[in-house]
């Protein structure tokens, strides 16, 4: 195990919820969850926060996590959901994703969908558009990732799915003191994956609970 | 403050002692005192301990701690008693260390020590003897360390002499469920720092406690 498929920094509620339902996201709106800056306030309140414009931020706990984001990281996997708030075919290329002209991955991206697109690059990171299942995918990522590992981005029924496939080595889920109630759910419950993998549940004092997984 | 100066992975007892007197330091025993893997046997059991040699360990909380050991770190300053066990004028420079042909450093490290001896390089680290006071020191380091952060390793005497002069910007130092008596002292109580420091307690399922401090 050379490559490591990793999920970081992937946040839900108390209840397990990480999106609203797929109608309510929206370019105004991109998780569709009302008042989401509750499931990841926490990563920008970090000196370490790849989008941070103004020096300080902590650097206890959660900055350790955050920081970890890039190490050792060659390439990223994404379902189009965490890409953008768009359906079917492709009507506007103009959309080049939520992140700007400096998106934060500065590496390989591989957007998963069934709808072809052609590849383009914003500062160092490289989008690629691509079709087929989990491990097809993986197996291109590793490729583009030449020898280091592949963080799994998201969102959460990308994450089932590979979860279902068994392909994921290790996962960080940082679970916020808020309920929603409704919204596309990663688990019912933190306990689901403990027959796969080992866990630490690591409380932080800003609130969430860092569980991190990883194979038995 | 671009350059940050750090303390990484420091153990000390739960009444805070981190190695035995000088005098009970010796080629055999490092740390001058008896079980010494206690304080740090947390790191070893993790997958990223630099020193590890068979495949395994944990990829929990401990190991984000043991992997960010080397994060964007140009240079590492150590006192001499990290260094090695001997005292006085260099008697014998076939001793090149601790750490073996490859040290994990694998950046410029700066020895303090008021007697002089021609620098030389293992695999990717080269060990540079310099004489002065903290400050000075900090500056060398900085400049090797090419706008990257410099790490302080140690020993606890030389971790108070840069805590004195009000050098180092922060701090993580695994506190062990293991109790010396006597020995050299990093501090009287983590709460020492409080004045200067924020700081997250973070207890590892290993049965270490992190105690992670950066600036107020």
């Amino acid at each position: 195990m050379s490559q490591l498929l990793k999920v970081q920094n992937f946040n839900v509620s108390s209840d397990g919820i990480a999106a609203g339902a797929s109608e309510a996201q929206s370019l105004e709106s991109p998780f569709g969850l009302p008042g989401a800056e509750r499931l990841f306030g926490w990563a920008g309140a970090t000196a370490s926060w790849p989008n941070r414009t103004e020096p300080g931020g902590s650097r206890g706990l959660d900055d350790y996590l955050t920081r970890d984001f890039t190490h050792n990281i060659g390439a990223e996997i994404m379902g189009r959901n965490k890409f953008g708030p768009q359906r079917g075919p492709w009507e506007n290329e103009d959309w080049r994703g939520w992140w700007g002209d400096e998106p934060p991955f500065r590496t390989p991206v591989f957007v998963m969908t069934h709808h072809p697109r052609p590849s383009y690059t914003l500062s160092d990171t490289t989008f690629h558009f691509v079709a087929g299942d989990p491990a097809e995918v993986l197996d291109q990522a590793r490729e583009a990732a030449q020898g280091k590992d592949v963080r799994l981005g998201g969102g959460v029924s990308t994450i089932r799915q590979f979860l279902a496939a068994d392909l994921i080595d290790t996962l960080h889920i940082a679970v916020a003191p808020v309920e929603y109630g409704s919204g596309v759910r990663l688990w019912n419950s933190p306990d689901d994956l403990l027959d796969r993998y080992h866990r630490d549940v690591v409380p932080s004092p800003s609130g969430v609970t860092h569980h991190l997984f990883w194979r038995k």
